[in-house]
């Protein structure tokens, strides 16, 4: 294994592993001696931290997940059983156990396997994954379609969700559900006190509260279980003996149990990496015919003392030296910064020159750099936890008292608080500021972490206004614009590094709807319509038209709505043919926008449309699948190409 | 006041209520003295329900919740506190003390009052109301908004909840971070232990069992409150304080509360029809500077008898004789019978046919007529509550059992459960068939709740199939369909009555993607396109257009998304001019999509599309509303001239 910087050789070895290398499936698990047990979670350990220092992926919740899922695929007859994932980014070790080991080292890359349990890859993993929150409506789906199922109904169904995943609103739906029908699910809280940065809300309080009562928790786990050994569990009993239980626990604890109020069993916190004691207490669970929460307690990072002090830090931290932990930073010097950052740094600037900025975000501050405000204006920043819908009605309330709100969230999460943009932002066209980071292709994460539909969902919804910077000045630009400006604003900006280390200019108020030329020529028979960061592959694109012969000019469209529609006419008159580019799916978007421009305005000009057809894309760099779907100088060039193709 | 079947004559009377004849803002029943509060509180009634019986709207939960709003404006000093409604259509008695008595007998009409609170209408409405579990975040907003805002520091901000809004996973979202940041907000929690039918759930039962513990809580808001009148109550004694309480609480109650689990103070559960001791409780809570819930328990309908014995049958009643509690039905014999209620029918006739087949709806059984298939199955049947998100992934969940999931919500709630559809269910292709209701125009209900956007908001996700009939044969052939085929499918169709008394017809499998021809002819020049529900339109444009000399042929395109391409094909090569027709937003949408089409088929047709611009549309009938939007027989012909007319 050799690295320099910035360059990595892929480390592919899969053996050397001890206990893992006879390991090819779950039921090889279960043929180990339970004592065996803590020694194969070690040679997980050693296979994560070993491939990840050179093939980055989500690193400290994956390391302190690993005994659970040991524990997990060891009592239970997986697949048959069913593991719902929660976010999935911890699910490493139940990768490398379910036959994708050979695989690993190519996780994350284009045609390797996704970094997150999907259904698609393998049959181990039951449901979707990426999204937070979503695990125990789907798994509860899946005990009550199995309980309604004959030669299923004792299959078991097992929901593992952290406590961050655990404070979103979904989340609690699926918690206030959960003990309306017959089910047996169980519900395992991987409760690390952290979401990718420090978790916050009530919830988080209380939960570290829960722990107080583990004593009488244990106490009651013991005599349960023994009253159902000895068979003195029945129906009609079972009634009477959870009123009496609670009666007890009330006596003792001098407290309810959030969940037990939501009529579901409670046991735990117990020690999430004693893999023989969970082996045991999910042994005693399992058989259980009542929905059930077990509260485990776990540490990020575990096995890695680097990840452990700094488990944050530790979330993805990118290519590290194994053996010292130190971290092999990329950046180079005078390199442009990432897009992301540029905003931070803004939001601070406009924070500090206007008393009524506000900055919001749903548990991303550093992803989103909304955490560079929180040190500068800690009272004037909210990190809500994971909580989009919440983020953005909040948000709203705060308009309605005349502050200002940037509200920073991904673009894939937005979509969680759609109804909370139209219902409670667009109808009354309050101020608020959309800071959509990570639009567009997004690169490793792949399926569900694409930004592709933004511009399409927003779009339609009226009083909006959407756009998206080509670089830094005009992200600064429109930040700016937007604070000076009424009603809502969405600016959409993609993962990764924006155009020029220069990037602090003075700010300033630009117009709304308009767009710019980047560069116009007398002859040129093609305009390529360029949105946001796009810019470089249309400048490309006019280079490699000029090497094909074709004359084509630039312009930078800046706003998706309301659209330049003087440009726009003055562009229909001059030109045989339009190329649209955008980094999002086309039906409904940027593209479709013009389109139905010209179509309303009686104009024959030929409109060629590049950007993600109608299908999923999968992960790779972002270069790459720019490159697939037809999204690059090539992708462009052909467009403009097969335009002017169809006027012959 | 004279009514005869089906037609009402308007009562406009608005005086001769009492103590109520004298209030024309909050400020005059500020005036009043306590012991009037009753009086008023009855004066309102009768006001409600003799408007009520002639001007359809929101009846039990209105005439439940008038102690408490004439309590809030007796004790705040509204508009320059604030009042978060959530829902709103409990808001009755705050439109009529906020100087909206005289217009209420328009309220709901076209260019009368909305039925809603809304900011739009009157400095009372500090919020947009329409959409449930909304007003703990944004109130919250507010209060950390004013709190953070010299001058305002001292401002009082209420949200008022009902126990069925309480359960949606955003109010959760809010609750949980109530206590983040300092503020002084107080949640009212309305407790009528009623959705708009049964409310279900966890937090259902738990909220029931709090009342348990009401002795405590009296004591302990004695207690609380002699404490500040003496100035013992230091900053730095608060916390102590605090801690002490809940220690008694524990002793007393043996729980913990949920809430106070979550940072928030408790009190309650009182009586929320006892005007003056709400009056009495809410000063004492005024000025108390902690996030803090405040528990009433309310009967709906209270006040009249009928409504009171059978609230859900009373939630929005509809015309009723007010001396002897009688409603006014307008169903006529032979009449068409709702949509809805085909769908219900056929859904139970496919559950009769297939053990697959399961129901599923979020808190609205007789509005989706989910409830039909919960009579007859109610094993596969299942009420989430007010829990859209939930639903969508609960349902993704039963499909990887091999179920077949029915999900019916309504087009703008629909938007709730975005990212569920298309993280959880779109990307894997699970077979979950949305039945998307109210979709288009709805009509009286007005600006939040018309269905506007689903069709622009489902066509840009991969993996999606999105359709429309145009009568009941074809909902029951799509159901059927779907039953039959693989993946996500969603089926709209609006508010009200179908199109013929027999639609009974035997289910058939129909084509995905594939329209139909309604009536063709030689020499026609423009086809209409019509989609859904529009077809009775298309049809009528098509005489008057005859009238005009132009002659129109139609086509039901049945498909958004497969759209028929081949369809699309042969109609670009054989017409001059498209005039698209949908029941929804143009940006993105129906015609969008065939714009597209013939974008990237070099074609050269003309093509109009007819929909909502890009604007809201407040209330009125469907017709009205239709007309105004050039969604009639009249605007789609004007499409086809303008059309035509370019050509030339």
């Amino acid at each position: 294994m050799k690295q320099d910087s910035g360059h990595t050789t892929r480390n592919v070895k899969t053996s050397g592993y001890g206990l893992l290398d006879s390991i090819y499936s779950p039921a090889d698990v279960r043929k180990l001696r339970l004592e065996q047990l803590p020694e194969l979670c070690e040679d997980i350990r050693r296979f994560i931290i070993d491939h990840l220092s050179v093939n980055p992926g989500h690193f400290a919740s994956s390391m302190g997940a690993v005994d659970i899922i040991v524990a997990l695929h060891y009592v239970y007859d997986t697949p048959t059983d069913h593991l719902f994932w929660d976010v999935g980014h911890q699910a490493y070790a139940h990768k490398i156990l379910t036959g994708r080991k050979d695989k690993f080292p190519y996780q994350r890359t284009k045609g390797g396997i996704s970094g997150f349990p999907s259904p698609l890859e393998s049959e181990y993993d039951t449901f979707i994954t990426g999204h937070a929150s979503n695990s125990i409506s789907a798994a509860l789906g899946r005990a009550i379609a199995d309980y309604n199922t004959p030669g299923k109904e004792n299959s078991h169904t097992v929901a593992l969700i952290g406590d961050a995943s655990i404070s979103g609103g979904l989340a609690f739906e699926g918690l206030n559900n959960v003990a309306n029908n017959p089910n047996n699910l169980l519900i395992i809280l991987n409760d690390n006190e952290m979401s990718i940065d420090a978790n916050v809300g009530g919830l988080h309080a209380y939960l570290s509260e829960l722990s107080t009562s583990a004593k009488y928790n244990k106490w009651r786990a013991r005599l349960y279980n023994s009253f159902r050994r000895r068979g003195v569990m029945t129906e009609e009993g079972k009634g009477r003996i959870q009123r009496f239980f609670n009666s007890v626990k009330s006596l003792v604890s001098g407290k309810q149990n959030i969940f037990e109020g939501l009529n579901i069993r409670y046991f735990g916190p117990f020690d999430g990496h004693d893999v023989i004691k969970i082996v045991k207490i999910l042994t005693e669970l399992k058989d259980m015919t009542t929905p059930r929460l077990l509260h485990l307690h776990t540490v990020k990072g575990k096995g890695y003392k680097e990840a452990e002090l700094n488990p944050a830090a530790w979330h993805a931290p990118g290519l590290f030296n194994p053996e010292t932990g130190e971290k092999i930073k990329k950046h180079i010097e005078g390199s442009p910064l990432p897009w992301q950052e540029v905003f931070g740094r803004t939001l601070v600037e406009l924070a500090g020159q206007d008393p009524r900025v506000m900055g919001v975000t749903a548990a991303m501050p550093s992803g989103t750099s909304v955490g560079l405000m929180l040190e500068a204006y800690p009272e004037r920043t909210f990190d809500v936890g994971i909580s989009e819908g919440h983020a953005v009605t909040f948000s709203a309330g705060l308009a309605t008292g005349g502050k200002r709100p940037f509200t920073a969230i991904y673009s894939t999460f937005l979509q969680r608080a759609y109804d909370n943009i139209v219902n409670d932002v667009c109808i009354q066209g309050l101020p608020v500021t959309f800071c959509i980071d990570r639009a567009g292709i997004v690169g490793e994460d792949g399926v569900t972490h694409h930004g592709l539909l933004d511009i399409a969902y927003l779009r339609c919804i009226p009083n909006m206004k959407v756009a998206a910077p080509a670089d830094e000045e005009t992200l600064r630009n429109l930040m700016f614009t937007s604070l000076k400006s009424d009603g809502p604003m969405a600016i959409r900006y993609p993962r990764g590094k924006a155009t020029t280390p220069d990037w602090q200019t003075r700010m300033r108020e630009i117009p709304i709807g308009r767009g710019r030329a980047i560069s116009v020529s007398d002859d040129a028979e093609v305009a390529i319509l360029s949105l946001g960061a796009m810019l470089p592959e249309a400048r490309k694109a006019k280079e490699e038209l000029a090497g094909r012969g074709i004359s084509a000019d630039i312009y930078d469209m800046i706003w998706v709505k309301p659209l330049d529609t003087e440009l726009l006419a003055s562009i229909a008159a001059k030109y045989k043919a339009i190329v649209t580019v955008e980094d999002g799916i086309l039906a409904g978007g940027f593209g479709s926008a013009v389109t139905e421009w010209c179509r309303d305005n009686n104009t024959d000009v030929k409109v060629r449309a590049v950007g993600i057809a109608d299908q999923w894309v999968n992960h790779g760099t972002v270069a790459e699948l720019h490159h697939d779907n037809g999204l690059d100088s090539e992708g462009i060039a052909n467009a403009a190409c097969a335009a002017l193709a169809e006027l012959k």
